[in-house]
C-alpha cells in the first residue's frame, strides 16, 4: 500500500487531466486506471473547465493534485498554490516549476525555494524534479511528501532514461518516490515499479493513446505487474547463461 | 487470442518446468501464470519424473509441448520428437538443438534441417532459434506452426536484447512469434508485447524467482498489459517534449 | 596486428565502395581511412565501373575483397564468386547471400554451404553473417578465414545492437571476428573495438557523411583508440561510485 | 578550437591527477593525452603533494584547474576557493560540491548560490553538476564560464547514462559544455563528442587502467575521432536498412 502524508492509496498509478480529447473520454480513462489521486492544473480552473473537469473529477471521488503547471518562480507557484487551495480545497500539491515553456525541465533552486515555503504554510507538497539524488534529499529533508523524479523528458515517451539516478534516489529516500514524465508504454512504467519506484504518474501515454481507456487499464496492469515482480524477488542479470537443467544422455538410454 | 496449427489460447504466455525447487511450487506458479502451453524436456520422462511432473501436468489440462533440450543434431533432434510423442502423445514439439552446453545457443542449420523432417513426420514443430529474420522466415516456409526467437542468452535475463531484429521478424512473419529466453523480470515480457510478438515463453525467472507464483502472477498481467497497449495503440517516442497544454498566464487571470 | 589468412595487416578498418557520390571522393576516404582491404561488389565489374572503380583501387595498392551482394542462394554466391576470382584477380571473398532485398540480412543455411563449397575450391571465404553464435563457430570449422557477424540491420548506423552474441562470439572464435554493418559513428566502431573485436568494415557511416573523408578519418582514429583501450585494459564498469581519493578535512587544516 | 574564458585549447581532453599510483605514471599519462587542462583537489596541496604533484605540473606548463572536491555547503567552497588561488596561483576554478561522501553527487542549489558569488569575486568558474538543463542555464546566467555536467555516477564508467539530458544542455547553451564523471572508455568519450559535448574530462579511467599511459593515448584519440565526426556530419539513424545499392541482375549478364 502506498502512504503519502499518512493517506493510504490502494493504487501506485498517478494519472493527470491534460491531453484528453473530451472529458468523458478522461473520466473513463481514469475509472479503468483504478487511480485515486489525479492531478490538475490550477489554471484548468475557469468556469468552464471547473463544470467539465473539476465538478466531475470531485464527484467521482478522487483525490485532486493540483499542480503549478505554468510557473516560472517560486513566487507565482506558491501564489498558484494558494489560489490552488482555495478553489479546489486541498492544501495537496503538486509543485512544478519550469521556466522555459519548450522543455518544461524543471527549475531545481526555485522548486527548493517554493517547497520550503510552502510546507511552512501547511501544504501537502510533492514537488516536480529533475531525477537528481541531492535535489530530492533535500526536498525530503524541508519536509515534501514525496519527491517526483522525472523518467525523461516530458512527453518524449522514452521511458526510464535517468535509471542509473533512479536508483540512487529511491536507495536513499525516507519519503515516496514517484516517477513522473516520460513514461510512454506500460513496460515503462512495470521497469520503474521494478526498480523500486512507490509509484508512477502518467498522463500523455495514456491520453493520446489511439484507445486511452484501454491503454489506462494496461497501463494498471503493468504497475501492479512491476510492483508485484519487486516484491516477488527479481533475479539478477546475468553476464552468461547457465544450462537449465542438466543434460542427461536421454537418447541413449532411450534406445534399445 | 493467439492461434497456433488451429489451437486457440486466451493465454499469451509460455511457460516452462526447469529449475522449480519442488513440483508443488512448480504447479502452483503455472496455475498463477495463467499459461496453458508448457514445455517439458523429453529427458524429463523418466519414472520419477513422469509420476511428479508428467502426470500432474497432464491432470491439470495444460497442452504439454514436450522439446528436444540436451539434442546436438538433427538427427538426435528427430529421435528425440519421436521418443516425446510416443512418451507424451502429442506432436507438438518445441524444437531445440544447441551443440554447446555452455551457452544453450541454437543451431540455424541443424534446426532448419530437422524442422523440415519433423514437419513431413506430422509434428506441429515450434522452433527456437537466434533472432535472425532469414532464419524464420525459412523455417515458417519449411511448415513450422511458430517461430521461436531468443530475446537473450538463456537465463539471462538481460531481456529484449535483440530488439532491432525482432522488429524485422515480427513485420514479417505469417506465424506467430513467440520470443523465448533472456526475459528476466515482466517489464521485458510487456516490452515484448508492446513490439507485436504474439506470445513469450518464461521458465528461469519464474522459477527462480524467491517467489515463483507471486513472480508468475506478475509475468501475466505484465503480457496482459503489454498487449493491451499494443492494442490500444502506443504514442512515438518522441525526441522532444512538447507542452502538455497551452500556458495561459493563469496567475494574471487570476488575481483581481 | 590483424592477421588473416596468414596475410598481415597495420589497419583494423575494413572499408566499402558502394554510395560514394564520386570516385575521387572515395578514393579520397579511402585514404584517410588508412584501410587496406576493401571490399568491392562483383556486379561492379561492368566496363565503366572497372575504369573507375576497379582499376584505380588496384592501382593505389588496396587488396581487394570482391563480394557477392546481390546473390540469394548458395548456387548464385558460388558462380559469383568464380566470376569474381577471374575479373578481378583474387581468391579473397567476402561471402553475403541475403534473400530478401529489403533488409538484406544474410541467410545462414545458404552462407554455410556456399562456404563449405568455396573453401574446397581455394578460397579466403570470409562469410557476412548474424550475430549468431553458433554459425560462427560452424563457419569457423568449415575453413572460413574470419568471421563477420553484423552490428545492426545494414544502413541502420545503430550501432552495437547485437553487443550479448558478439560477446560470445568474440570469446569463443579461432578466427579474426570483423563486425560489419550497422556501425553509423565512430564511437560504435571504438567500441565493437573495446569489446574484443579483431576489425570493424565501415561503407554506409563514410559514404554518406557530408565530409566522407573527415569521417574517414574519425573511424581510423576511433578504431585505433578502442583497439589501444582494449590493449590498456578497461575498467569494469560499476554500479555505485567510490570516492575519488581519501577525504580530509581541507578546510579545518588550512583555517590557522 | 576549445574557448573557455578567452583562453584557447587545442585539446578537447581535460583529465584529473586522482589515483594514480605514481606521479610518474600519472604526469606520462598526462603527456600522452595530449590535455592542456588539468584538475588538481585544494586538499592535494600539501607538502608533499606540493613538490610531486603540484610543482612538475606546473613545469609541465599545464594550465591548472584547482577543484574543491570536499566541500558540501557553497561556505565551504567558497572558503576553498580561496585558498587554492593563492596556493596555486589561478583564479580558474572546477566548482564541487557534494554533501554525500558515498555518492560524490553535486549539489544544485549549493553549486548556484558559491558559483554567484565566486563570480562576482573574479573566478573562472566552471561548475560540476547533474545533467540538469535548467541548473546549467541559470549557471551560465550567473556568469560561469562552462558548465560540467556528468555523463553518470563518478567512477562508474558507464558513460552517457544522462544523455536524453545533454542533448537539451547542448542545444541550449551559450558557453562551453563539458561532460565530467561517468566515462569509462574511449568509445564513450568519442559518443560524448558526437553528441556535440565540447570537451570531456576523463580521470578514474585513465588512472585506474590496466596501463594508464596507454589508456590516455586511447582517451585522445578518441576524442579527436569524435569531434571530427561530429564536424564531418554524421548519418541519422535509421529504423529500416536501404539497399545499399540497386540490384543487378549481374548473373544473368555474366552468363553467356
Amino acid at each position: 500500500m502506498l502512504t503519502i502524508a499518512d493517506t493510504h492509496f490502494q493504487s501506485r498509478l498517478l494519472t493527470g487531466t491534460g491531453k484528453f480529447h473530451h472529458p468523458d473520454t478522461m473520466l473513463a480513462a481514469l475509472e479503468a486506471s483504478g487511480t485515486e489521486l489525479v492531478t490538475l492544473a490550477l489554471r484548468r480552473m475557469d468556469r468552464r473547465d471547473r463544470d467539465h473537469l473539476f465538478e466531475p473529477l470531485a464527484r467521482a471521488g478522487y483525490r485532486l493534485l493540483p499542480n503549478t503547471s505554468g510557473a516560472r518562480t517560486a513566487d507565482e507557484a506558491v501564489q498558484a498554490a494558494r489560489l490552488a487551495r482555495e478553489a479546489m480545497g486541498t492544501s495537496w500539491l503538486k509543485l512544478e516549476i519550469h521556466p522555459d515553456p519548450r522543455w518544461l525541465m524543471p527549475d531545481p533552486v526555485e522548486t527548493l525555494a517554493a517547497a520550503e515555503r510552502l510546507v511552512r504554510e501547511g501544504f501537502v507538497v510533492l514537488p516536480y524534479v529533475h531525477a537528481d539524488p541531492v535535489l530530492c534529499k533535500r526536498l525530503e529533508e524541508a519536509g515534501c511528501a514525496a519527491v517526483m523524479p522525472l523518467a525523461a523528458p516530458i512527453g518524449s515517451n522514452r521511458g526510464l532514461e535517468s535509471r542509473a539516478f533512479l536508483d540512487i534516489i529511491i536507495e536513499q529516500s525516507g519519503v515516496p518516490v514517484i516517477v513522473d514524465a516520460g513514461l510512454g508504454a506500460p513496460s515503462q512504467a512495470a521497469e520503474a515499479m521494478e526498480l523500486g519506484t512507490d509509484a508512477v504518474l502518467v498522463n500523455t501515454a495514456i491520453a493520446t493513446a489511439r484507445d486511452p481507456v484501454a491503454m489506462a487499464r494496461a497501463f494498471r496492469g503493468a504497475v501492479e505487474a512491476g510492483r508485484q515482480a519487486r516484491d516477488a524477488g527479481l533475479a539478477a542479470r546475468q553476464s552468461q547463461a547457465e544450462a537449465s537443467s542438466p543434460l542427461t544422455d536421454f537418447l541413449s538410454e532411450a534406445t534399445p
